[in-house]
C-alpha cells in the first residue's frame, strides 16, 4: 500500500522552561511522516524555501520518505516560535512566519494521485481539499486539525469532514467543534459530520476511538520526562496511518492497534526536542514500549 | 475479612448546572461503605447528630453496614454544600458546617478493632490517625486525603503516610504534595514517604497504580451523562477496599482489578446525584460495566 501525506513542513524555533532550540525540522507533515515511516513508505507533499537546510532533506531520504511533492521554492521556509509552560501542556506562539507556505498550492506528481491512503495532516482545510481532489479513488483517507482552523476556516472544514473516513482532534477542538461537554455527545455530533472513525486526542491522558465496532479506550505511554510534545499529535496519526496502510485485514481489525503504536512513536517524539529522538528511534524500541502498554493495561 | 472505614457522614446540598438537590446523604465514609457494600460488609465509624434522617440510616443498613461505630450526638449533621461548571470538573463550596463533627473523637467498639482491611477516607488526618492507633494489627491500611489537609494539616498527612499501605490521591494533590510536574516523580516521592502502593486518580482519564509490580493505567468507564460526581472518588477507593478484602490471593494479585470495580462503582455514582443512583445499582451492572471495560481497552 502507498501512502501519502500532506501536511506543513516547517522551521521550528521551541523554548521549554530547560531548553531553547532554534530552526529545528518540524511541522505536521514532517512528524506525520517520520512516524509512519517505520511502518509504511511515504509520499510527501509539501513546500519549503531555499533556506531549507540539507541536512533535513537527507533525514526525510533517510526515513525514505518520498520527496517527489516537496517543492523547493525561492523564499522562505515556514517559521514557527512557540513556548512552553513548565507543566508542558500551555504552550503559546511566539512567531509564525509563512514564507513560501503563504502561496503554497500543489500539484501532485501523478505516482501520488493513486495512492491508496491520504493523510492529510493538520493544514489549512482548503489545501487538504485540494490534495483530496487530485486523488484518484484513495481507500482510505483521515485527517488531523487545530484550534486555529475551528476559528478561521470553519466551513471549509466541516466541508472537509463529508470526505474523510478518519478525523483526528483532541479533547478541546472537540468541544469547540460540537459544543458538547460530554465525549459521547461531541463524538456523535462529528459523526453525523461523515467521518465513520473518530479519534479524540487526550495528550499524557492517550485518546479514544469510536468506530462502527464501539469504542477504543487507547493508553498514552507514561514518559519520565517531556522534553518537548511540538508534533507528538502528528507523530500519533503518523504512526497509525503507517500501521494501517501495511496491515492485512480490515481496518477495525487493525485500528486498535494501530493506535497503540502511534501512541508509542508520540512517546518518542515528547522525549526530544523537535524530531531529535524520533528519528534515532530503533523499530525494536517500538515493539518494547508496545509490549509495555499491554502489561501496562491489562487487567 | 472484615473492613473498617472512618470518614465523613453527611448531609450534602449539591447545585449543577441542570438540578439542585438539598440535604442528600453525602460524606466520604457514605459514599466509601456503599461503595464496598457491594463486595464485602463494612464496619463504619462516624457521626451524625439528631437530625440525621432516618431514613438514611435504613439506607445503611440495607447495605449491610455495620452502625456499631456510628455516634448519633445532639446537635447538627455536618452539612456541606457545593455548586459545579457546567463541564463538572471545576466545583466549589458554598457552604461548611461542621455541627457535631467539630469535636469528633471516636472510640472504637472492641469488634471493630481487630478489623483486617481499614480505609481512612477522607477526613482530616488527625482523625485518621486516632483511629488507627487503636487498631490492633491490621493486615492493610489504606487512606484518601484531598487539597484541604494538604494545605492546613500537612504535617499530620505525612506522618501518616509512613503507616500506609495504600495512599490515593488525585493528581493535582499528587503535583501539590510533591511538587513534581511528572508523574513518575510524583510518585517517587509519595513511595519514599511510606506507602507501597499509591494511585493517582485523574478523574475521567481514569487512575494510575504505582506498586511493587509497577503500573497499571486503569481506564475510567466513559458515562453518557454525569449528574454529580460528588463522592465519586470515595466510592472508588471504597469499591477497592470491598474488593480486596474479600479477593483470594496477595494484594498485587488482585490490586489491579479492584481498581476496575472501583472505578466502575464510581461511574455508577456519578450518574446520580448524592447516593442515587449507587443506591440502586445491582451486582449484575457492575459486572456489565466492568466487562465493557475489558472490551473497551483491548487491543
Amino acid at each position: 500500500m502507498s501512502v501519502l501525506i500532506v501536511g506543513s513542513t516547517a522551521l521550528d524555533s521551541i523554548r521549554t522552561p530547560k531548553a531553547e532550540n532554534p530552526r529545528l525540522l518540524g511541522g505536521s507533515a514532517s512528524h506525520a511522516a517520520v512516524a509512519a515511516s517505520f511502518f509504511s513508505p511515504f509520499k510527501l507533499v509539501g513546500v519549503v524555501g531555499d533556506d531549507f537546510p540539507r541536512r533535513y532533506l537527507d533525514l526525510y531520504k533517510r526515513h525514505k520518505i518520498d520527496l517527489e511533492g516537496l517543492q523547493i521554492l525561492p523564499g522562505k521556509t515556514f517559521h514557527w516560535s512557540g513556548e512552553y509552560e513548565a507543566n508542558m501542556n500551555n504552550r503559546r506562539t511566539l512567531l509564525t512566519e509563512l514564507g513560501v507556505f503563504e502561496t503554497f498550492s500543489p500539484t501532485l506528481p501523478s505516482a501520488y494521485q493513486s495512492s491508496s491512503h491520504v493523510l492529510l495532516a493538520n493544514i489549512a482545510p482548503s489545501l487538504q481539499h485540494h490534495v483530496l481532489n487530485q486523488m484518484r479513488r484513495p481507500k482510505f483517507v483521515a485527517a488531523d486539525t487545530m484550534d486555529l482552523w475551528l476559528n478561521i476556516a470553519l466551513q471549509d472544514l466541516i466541508k472537509l469532514l463529508r470526505r474523510l473516513d478518519l478525523f483526528v482532534l483532541n479533547d478541546s477542538e472537540a468541544h469547540q467543534l460540537t459544543k458538547e461537554d460530554n465525549m459521547f455527545g461531541a463524538l456523535k455530533r462529528i459523526h453525523k459530520l461523515g467521518p465513520k472513525y473518530v479519534i479524540i486526542k487526550k495528550g499524557s491522558h492517550g485518546s479514544v476511538l469510536s468506530s462502527p465496532r464501539g469504542l477504543f479506550v487507547c493508553p498514552a505511554y507514561p514518559l519520565h520526562k517531556v522534553a518537548d510534545p511540538t508534533g507528538a499529535g502528528d507523530s500519533f496519526v503518523g504512526g497509525i496511518m503507517g500501521c494501517l496502510a501495511t496491515s492485512e485485514g480490515t481496518i477495525d481489525e487493525n485500528i486498535r492497534r494501530a493506535m497503540v503504536y502511534g501512541s508509542v512513536v508520540a512517546s518518542f517524539c515528547c522525549e526530544g526536542f523537535g524530531l531529535m529522538r524520533t528519528t534515532r528511534v530503533k523499530r525494536s524500541e517500538i515493539m518494547k514500549r508496545v509490549r509495555e502498554l499491554e502489561k501496562l493495561t491489562r487487567f
